[in-house]
């Protein structure tokens, strides 16, 4: 009955601070109610609660700035500035975004998806601030799990410089999406345990609370800060690098957050609140399963269980299971997870070989160079990882792996639209990032037998590889099509005239619909798996352009630089007299929703495709 | 005359410990006249003698592995490992690379060029080790500059974990090539300037040299530390996160490194060595030119000033004036490079514009999003950087700056052959990598005036964009062809009919000569300029097709991803029945040389082109 009251940004500034805790509940029961409808992140967003509450109750929205990590967590947010009616499309096509998204309100100042941006994002902020003499406050939210991220390093390393506000919230739950690691984890959790700084804590925190001998405080907190090091100060990781340290503080009590977020604003300089919350809050289930309940499909409230249970494996279970067993096999395969052993499928691998399994946090630029560094050592390593994340080591693929030309093995699952994460998540890059990189090795299996062929190929093979499979149930067509795997060859499944369609990977399965469509209309079509991105077999193709008038090729990719346009070189380099119909993903991002609703509003559904080829051969 | 009987590995050996500071002299000698001559990286080997003296004398190469970041300073490596006659062709074509090469010496464990990545490679070697039960000891060389990368810290933060031996030398000289910056560099400043602690540590130091107690303090460090913290320890930074400590030690005497590192190797964990080192040590001139001297054409040893004095401005020179001009005017417009504000020709905009200006440390990830942010807060950045530097940017560029179409203004130098800095330095991906991204737009100039309006173009407009420019000498030709930059609009500068030239930026010098050569065989030719990459000129090309039989493109780039590969899609997409000519880089890395030597090697230089141009008109 408060969330009824809450319409608009500053609504909640009218509640009464006694039913906070009202509020906060029902909050938590909208969430869990609307997720378990259209799914979406959960653990992170009710862990947020009261810490967005305090953020909405301190600051000035619209004109103060709030830069969440990731973005995940923004769901109270959402609710607090007037888009509670969004949840009901929540990660939709055309509906309401799981993300920040400056588009669908004032009070998103900066959009997000991938980890570690915010506290960049939100000195960029402050400088633009601070050179438009400006007053505002701006205010960057970050998880202890974001925070294993290098760029937040960087940034923090960059924040120590400032002389005027910046608050920078580590809303510290002690996990990323799986259990949190490293020494900086490890550091956070002590002060989450110890016990004998607290008088001298409370000793500051109180001093900042107050108002007159505070003031004093806070001019001076620095240099106390420095004379008090003799003595053991929680925060002094942060302090070293010249972050003024507030905390811990509970981020489950509103009123606390608020106090502290006051304080914060009254340093002159850059200023970490330590706010201790818990994942999945309030909700027994997610508190239990974190993990499941990062990111969950529609579920029974009651239970916790999800309403539509998998019939058929996806990609990545398959690719679970292979795993294990070519490490039963090859002693010296090594997996690696920038944390994500759940998502990626490492899970089993982690159970039955906890020595050759790293999880390295949210870190993919280490990860790969990490990578790189075993196979210099004699081992095979696989690196598990989403298409859209492992963006962010291209340099290390190029600089450290291929240029060495190191045997590492890259499982990229969610190749190609994944559907109601949206934009940022959409791995529709990799296959051009990756095939302009020298020694760079690029396939795509078409069902999930060849998922098992690629990666027990990929052992064998003393060169960087890259296996790229979709999100989704896992294609278990054309079983009997299993030719041996070669390197640069394709296969072809049906031989006739007419067409050609080369597919990669996830398209194989599209093309095979669209080739009935086809051939009820009496056209012959051949089809052929092109299993490579990189090397492109010019012998097939050479082959195909003989009897075929027009060579189509399908991919979940951008055109530039992908499949497409590698078919178009040896066409022209060859001077093939056929006319060829590239069919790849426009030059834009993709938004949120279903991945079936996307690909017929992209024109890449079986029918829309269709629609193209016929229109080419009637042209 | 103790460097003469220094033939291969291991011979350091020999040497009387009371010959080191001679040696060393000896080595500083050979390298300042060896450089003086070649040009190369003076600073930093300068300042490394003795640091790997001292490794080569504590450690068993090749066995033991020695992993330096970036690995400019790892000449004096070179000379201990037997390739003193290397200097002579140092950096030249098929000569003895400025880098460690696998290739060169089995004592380079990892190829490495660009900043930050050796933590996470020896941590890499580190686990192979392990697996496979061997005992070598594993370092990792990393200058503070490198420190302030993420994926360093990425790495420390996994390090943490180990509970096997892992050496990290942390090579204190205050400067990345420039001065150094942020708060982990002045914490470290910090250490080097305090004094209270040196009791303390003291006490550790030699208790870890001494033997029978040393012991047993090598095997209750950790416990000590954590007892130890209620008192200013040096390093509680890196403590905190797990490493353990050593120092600060001076990195000139080569007996206390060789103690440090005897005792590091006993610590069974985690370690990193706080070496102090002098960037330049021993030669005047690079002491006090630290950045000068970083990387340097050949020299006179007497004055430390270029035997070639640059004639001509090079395009670094034009885009630093131009940048001051425009911020004259603009007054939102802020600079920032990553580490880099001589290199990228931002020396003079600091001096005039400091509080506009920003160095971030070696942190192209957080340069770029923090680009995004200030661009969000209404500022106009201008990110200056090498182009094989943004790669390690790749993922911010598309998810934080494109995504959000955000006016961020990226000034790319260094795009295409850069030289003797070889594989690691070649800026040939950027077009290919840039071009994939949506929202983006990327130009190239074809002399120094088009770079001025290229700039001013940029200044106006609202989006990101990337202007790229070669190393070297700016071109002044064609200065008659300045029609105003218009999106995505190609630039006619001789129109005739047969051969139509399409060349991007650099190429256009290039194109004028290969045209002359036609020109003298009769052959009728238009060159374009193109200008614009992304979005290409569909008009213009159409245009051209209409009366051009054969239609070559020029470009310093990789083809994967290029222009030539646009080219073909839209000559696909119309159905063009001209002959067409894609030239581009081969997809393979290239090594380093003189960049007209490159060239002629890869078949890109003017003569190499008209041959294949030749050949293409009389197939």
């Amino acid at each position: 009955m408060y969330l009824e009251s809450i319409e608009n940004i500053n609504d909640i500034k009218k509640i009464d601070p006694e039913c906070y805790p009202a509020l906060a509940q029902e909050i938590r029961d909208f969430l869990i109610q609307k997720i378990s409808v259209t799914g979406g992140h959960l653990g992170s967003n009710l862990g947020a609660v009261e810490l967005t509450m305090a953020l909405h109750l301190a600051l000035d929205l619209p004109e103060d700035k709030i830069v969440w990590d990731v973005g995940h967590q923004a769901y109270t947010h959402k609710i607090l500035t007037g888009r509670k009616e969004g949840f009901d499309t929540l990660r939709q096509y055309h509906g309401m975004s799981g993300f920040p998204k400056r588009k669908e309100s004032c009070c998103d100042c900066f959009d997000t998806g991938h980890s570690s941006t915010s506290i960049s994002a939100g000195l960029g902020l402050v400088m633009a601030r601070d050179h438009k003499g400006e007053k505002r406050t701006i205010v960057s939210v970050i998880g202890d799990g974001s925070l294993t991220g290098g760029m937040a390093y960087e940034a923090l390393n960059n924040a120590s410089k400032l002389e005027t506000n910046f608050i920078i919230i580590l809303n510290d739950n002690n996990m990323s999406i799986s259990e949190n690691v490293g020494g900086v984890s490890k550091y956070l959790n002590n002060i989450r345990t110890a016990g004998g700084y607290l008088d001298l804590k409370e000793g500051i925190y109180n001093a900042l609370l107050g108002s007159a001998k505070g003031n004093h405080m806070i001019r001076t907190i620095r240099r106390l800060k420095s004379s008090l090091k003799t003595l053991v100060i929680p925060g002094m990781f942060f302090e070293d690098m010249g972050i003024t340290y507030l905390g811990p503080v509970d981020g489950h009590d509103v009123q606390a957050m608020v106090n502290v977020i006051h304080a914060a604003q009254r340093v002159e300089g850059p200023v970490l609140i330590h706010a201790l919350t818990k994942k999945g809050k309030g909700y027994a289930p997610a508190e239990k399963h974190p993990a499941r309940f990062h990111g969950t499909e529609p579920f029974d409230v009651e239970t916790g269980k999800l309403l539509r249970q998998k019939a058929e494996p996806c990609y990545t279970d398959v690719f679970s299971t292979v795993i294990c067993t070519l490490a039963e096999k090859q002693e010296n395969l090594v997996a690696i997870t920038a944390a994500m052993p759940d998502g990626t499928g490492l899970k089993r691998f982690r159970t039955q070989f906890p020595d050759r399994f790293y999880d390295v946090g949210i870190a993919e630029e280490h990860a790969v160079t990490f990578a790189a560094g075993l196979a210099a050592g004699g081992m095979k390593p696989v690196v598990a990882v989403y298409s859209s994340f492992l963006q962010r080591a291209y340099d290390q693929i190029l600089h450290d792996v291929c240029l060495q030309n190191l045997p590492v093995v890259f499982a990229i699952d969610r190749a190609g639209l994944v559907g109601s994460d949206g934009e940022t998540h959409q791995g529709i890059f990799d296959l051009s990032y990756l095939s302009g990189i020298p020694n760079m090795h690029v396939c795509a299996p078409k069902n999930k037998w060849e998922l098992a062929d690629m990666l027990q190929f990929a052992m064998d093979f003393d060169g960087p590889i890259a296996i790229r499979y979709p999100r989704g149930t896992a294609y278990a067509g054309l079983e009997e099509h299993r030719e041996p795997i070669v390197l640069g060859k394709a296969e072809w499944i049906f031989r006739e005239s007419g067409v050609a369609i080369f597919a990669v990977g996830s398209m194989v399965e599209e093309a095979v619909k669209i080739r009935e469509l086809l051939k009820e209309q009496g056209v012959n079509v051949s089809l052929i798996n092109a299993r490579f991105v990189k090397p492109i077999d010019e012998e097939t193709l050479l082959e195909a352009a003989k009897d075929h008038d027009l060579i189509v090729t399908l991919e979940e990719n951008v055109a530039c630089g992908g499949f497409g346009e590698k078919v178009l070189e040896v066409a022209n380099a060859h001077g093939f007299q056929n006319r060829i119909l590239p069919i790849a993903l426009p030059d834009t991002y993709v938004e949120h929703g279903n991945v079936e609703v996307l690909k017929e509003h992209l024109g890449v559904d079986p029918e829309g495709i269709h629609r193209r080829i016929w229109e080419a051969l009637n042209a």
